[in-house]
Order: structure tokens, then sequence, then C-alpha cells
């Protein structure tokens, strides 16, 4: 039996309501196993900023130091989208807190699952059995670099990589190779850019530790085209913030909805997990968000936890729900479950 | 009558047979028409380097800027990719002559070709009646900022946008949607980058002086995923120079062969006409390379000189090609023609 401290930011939009599920999950894995998952729940993103002014307040990133891992929901209102230049926006707490708690890598396993192949823009056999993972750089890059406007009115943005920050993702990157297919791709832009050549330096330097790893170089704008024509080809993407963003968000389509897709960022730190897909304000208390990917996120932080029994189950509850079409509208148009539904039906079958 | 002075740039790899093929065209042209075009030939990219050290000469760059149009191939050779760091790299060549030549903006159409349907990773009916093209913006952003390492062996790369550079690549894209579908979706990252949220603010200063366009605003991220769900939703797409590299070579997949695809660099100056795809050393003295991209390049070519009847016939002999399947092996696998015989054939028609 263990006992954990579970900070829970929903945020957003629909955030609420897919971590709500995400807990209902959790807390029948708790029941099964005799553990104990502490919640407490803290404002981030908009409803942070309309409630105290700040998108990351003091104690939210602080519970989120003292907990165990972190369940996140999604950010961003249409009030500030509108204005992208306001001067306090609910991105800022995203960033704020990835930087803060040292969240330099965002983990992203892309599958294609059989019972969506339809769902998918893609043709079926272009993309089943289609399994792999973007390491996408998470506090450093054009994110972070200085910003500003010039005297004649020009705008800025800087890009810049150290060594460390390379390498430290990098070793992560080539881990995950290692236990799964021994293959890498690094994804940059190194016949232009500077940091570029850099990633590709360190990577090539860090390589031979890992013999059993095949390593390829790949330019983004081919790799943006290859991830469509053949994601087979694909086990490990290794890449830096803004390419990251682009191409992970990309890779998605793969998967017949943004609903099933759920991340892991992890740092030296406390880790945080959430769904891929945005706050979705359309939908909010509409009860059609999918909860699936709040709960493979779930499933993805039991595993942090070294709970593996219990994300395995937790992953077969998700295939019942799939197989058996227990599925939100986007997913399932004509006999539609609703989130609470899907939700407790994942439950039900932990 | 005409008389046109056009520079080819053949370039490496399949640079030189796609090329060959679209001057057998516009001689066809020619002679159909009773015109006359003046064809000189001059180095650039890795053949340019083993022949002068120099990826663009300053000869070629002269004889550029004395014709009315330049026809390029594709430039790169397997030897410098392989040393992203080499001192001097082909592609040095290409990113010289777009500032020198000012090629502020690099337009790509992309259209879902019916015979093409079937090739094509996308489901037919995502894709088919796409019609679109995107503005990339060409001499400016991170591309030509500063780079450079630092002492601690960091390394940076700088992007900037002056409102000038923005205001004048925004004008040609508002100009095209006048004239097309009468609507713009400008792809930015305003969420994070100070350079797009100046993006953001010239287009929205510019868009009432064209109010029969209707204007959206798309994060990168984001686009690169509706390209994919819903191509058919883009008319015209506007953006700065990193996102159009990544976002217009993931826009190819839709047509089904990245060897359909054409483009042209305008300015100030002289524009230059070229296929999107690379120069595919592998392919090299095979026969297999298909020419349509550069014979559509070629067609765009004419349109520039206002041959635009001209421009229509070349575009319908393509079309004669995709219908009765004189198409390279990637796009008829069963009974494929040689590069040489699909030019053949298209000159044929004109
Ligand atoms: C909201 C935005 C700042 C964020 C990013 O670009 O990192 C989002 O797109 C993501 O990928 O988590
Ligand atoms: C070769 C490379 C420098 C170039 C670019 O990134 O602009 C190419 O990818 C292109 O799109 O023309």
């Amino acid at each position: 039996m263990v006992i954990k401290k579970i900070a829970l930011l929903p945020g957003d939009g629909i955030g609420p309501e897919v971590c709500r599920q995400a807990v209902k999950v959790l807390d029948a894995v708790a029941e099964r196993f005799g553990h104990r998952f502490e919640f407490t729940s803290h404002l981030v993103g908009a409803c942070a900023i309309d409630a105290t002014g700040n998108p990351l307040p003091d104690e939210t990133l602080a519970a989120c130091r003292a907990s165990d891992a972190v369940l996140f929901g999604a950010i961003g209102d249409p009030k500030y989208d509108n204005d992208p230049s306001a001067k306090v926006r609910p991105e800022q707490g995203l960033l704020r807190m990835r930087k803060e708690l040292g969240l330099f890598a965002n983990i992203r396993p892309v599958t294609a699952y059989k019972a969506l192949l339809k769902h998918s823009p893609l043709k079926a056999d272009r993309i089943e059995g289609t399994d792999l993972v973007i390491f996408r750089e998470l506090t450093g890059g054009i994110y972070f670099g200085g910003k500003g406007r010039m005297a004649d009115g020009s705008a800025y943005d800087h890009c810049t990589y150290s060594r460390a920050e390379i390498e430290r993702i990098a070793h992560l990157a080539f881990q995950s190779a290692a236990g799964r297919r021994q293959h890498l791709t690094l994804v940059d832009k190194a016949n232009v850019l500077e940091t570029s050549r850099l990633w590709r330096e360190v990577v090539r330097e860090i390589a031979p530790s890992y013999p059993e790893v095949t390593v390829d170089y790949l330019f983004v704008d081919n790799a943006a085209m290859q991830i469509i024509i053949n994601p087979k080809q694909f086990d490990v993407i290794l890449t830096e913030n803004m390419f990251g963003d682009i191409i992970s968000d990309e890779a998605s389509v793969i998967a017949g909805s943004m609903g099933l897709l759920p991340s892991a960022s992890v740092g030296a730190d406390v880790a945080v997990f959430e769904p891929i897909h945005g706050s979705y304000p359309q939908a909010k208390g509409k009860g059609i968000a999918n909860p699936l990917a709040a709960i493979l996120s779930a499933a993805m932080l039991l595993d942090h936890l070294e709970l593996t029994e219990e994300a395995a189950l937790v992953r077969e509850a998700v295939d019942e729900a799939l197989t058996n079409q227990i599925l939100t509208p986007e997913l399932n148009p004509t006999a539609p479950y609703t989130t609470e539904q899907v939700g407790s039906y994942v439950a039900f079958w932990i």
C-alpha cells in the first residue's frame, strides 16, 4: 500500500470535467489496490487570473512542489486569446510552471488505436501499428529567450540552447529508445540554425553511450512530411521546444482524436501529467469532452510513481471503452456517451 | 511575340534532369506562340562549390539579375548534409540568392489533383477539392538573424522582423486572397513570440484595406493539425519564414507527391521559380524523377511574365499526363514512364 499526494490543477474550459474523470479512475485504482491518493485542487490559467490576477499563484506552485505528482487539465480562455498583447495571459502560468518546476522534457506517446483508425484523416494502412513517442524540450529555446521591441518598431525573439539543456533531455530520450525499438530520430534544422547544429553535436557525442540505439537526423520540414507519409518509421523523436510544439500537435492527427493523447512533463523535481488537448471552451459543461486523454495521463502518472501494474490496468480499461465504443460524440456520433459516463465506465473496469 | 531571357540554375541531384523537361516544355510554348525564350545555364549549390568553391558564384547572381525570370532546379548533396558544420554548404547559396535578389515571398500553391487522390496518405474525402496557397516570408526571421556560439559553449539564433518586412508580403497575400476565395489565415505563435505578436498587429492594421477578405489567426501548432484534418478550410495562408518552411512541406502531402508542387519566389527584382522537392540524390540519373513540379514551376514563370494563356496551356498538358497516367514510378508503379518521357508527353500536348 502506498500513500501519494497528487496536486490537481484542473484549469480552464473542459479541464475540470476531464480531470474529474481521471480522479474517479485513480480513486478506483486506490480502492482496488489498497492505496491512498490524497488530492488537493489548485488554481491555474484564466480562472486563476480571474480569482487572483496571477495565472500561476504562489500557493499553486507550492502545492505542486509539495506533491508526489501533478495532474493538470488545460488552460486558456477566448477572452485572452483574442487579445494576444494582453499583459497577463493564461499561457504565462503554464510557461512559468514549466520553468519553476524544471519540467525540461515533455513526453508524448502517439498510438494508432485500432478502434479509431476510421476517425483518422490518414488512411488506415499508413497508420496502423504506429507507436511513437516524442520528447520535446520544454524549458529552453525561443520560448524562454529574450524577446521585445526595438526603437524602430521591429520585434525580436532569441533562441538559445546550452549543452547541458540538450544533454539532459537527450539522455532521457536515449534511455526511452533503449527500452523500446532502439531507434531515435533527432528533428532539427541543422542546415540553417546554429542551435540545431549544437543539438546534432551533443546527440552525436552521447550516441556512443547507447550503442544499441540507432540514431537518425531529420530536418524539421522533412519530418513534418514523414510523420504523415509514414509514421511507422518512428520510434523515439527528440526535438527542441518550438519544433516539438508543432510536430507533436501534428502527430496527434494519427490517433484520430486529440481526446486520446496524454503527456508527461518531467524534470528534476515533481512531474506533471496532462492531456495534450486544450481547454476547448466551446465544449465546456456540455458533457461532450473526451476524458480519455486525462485518464491516460493518469496512467502515465501511475507509471511515474512506479505503480506499473495499476497503470496497465487503467490502459486495459480504456481499451475496453474503445472496443465497446463507450465514447464521446466526436468518436461515436451515432450513440454517444457523456464525459461522465465514459469516466464511470473506465472506473468500473478497474 | 515576346523575347525573354530565362536564367537556368539546375543545381544538384535531379535538378538538371527535371529542369531539362521544363525547358523542353517552354521551347514547345515558344514555338507554338512564336515567342523567343533565351536560356543560359549557371552553377548553384554543391556543383558550384565543387567547381568554384562558392555555392553562389558572382557570375550566377549577375546572370539572374540580367534575366527576366529564373528557373531553379534543386540543391543539396549528401556529402555536405552529413557534415552540417562544414564551412561552405550548398544551402548557403540558396539563402544568399534569396537575400541578394530580395526574394521576400515564397508562394506555394497546393492542389489535390483528382487523379492522385489515391496516392495521398490522407483520406480522399478529406482532401478532394483542396486549393490553397501558402505565402511564406523568405528573407527574414530566424534564418537571417544573428547566430553563433557563446564562450560557455551554448548556441544562439536570433529571430527579428520589422514592420516593413511583414507589410510587403502581407499585401501580396491579401491581394492574392482578394482574387481567390477572399480568405486569409495568418499562422503564428502570438501566444509566445513577440515577433508573432508584431505579425498579428501589422496584419490587423492592413486588413481594413481589403474589406472583402476575411482574416483568421491560427497558432502554428494548431495549423499543423488543421492542414491535415481539414485542408479545405484554407484559401491563402500567410506566415513567417521558419513556420512557412515546416507548414508548406507538411501541406505537400495533400497532393500525394512532392513531385507535383511548384513554387515562385518573388521580390522587388527578378523572380525565381522552382519545384519544392529537393535534389533527391538517390534518384539522380535514373530517369525516375518526376518533372511535373519543374514543369508547373515553368507555368508559374509564364504567368509571372503575363503569358497567362501559355501558362494555362501548360497546366492543361500536365492534366493530360495525370489523366492518362503518363507518370513516373512513384505515381505509376505498375507502368511507369521516365522523366524524359513525361516531359516529352507534356511538350507534345502544347
Ligand atoms: C499554450 C502554449 C503556450 C503551449 C506551448 O506552445 O507550449 C501549448 O501549445 C502546448 O503545446 O502545451
Ligand atoms: C534547404 C533549406 C535551407 C530550405 C529552407 O529551409 O528554406 C528548404 O528547406 C526550402 O524550403 O527551400
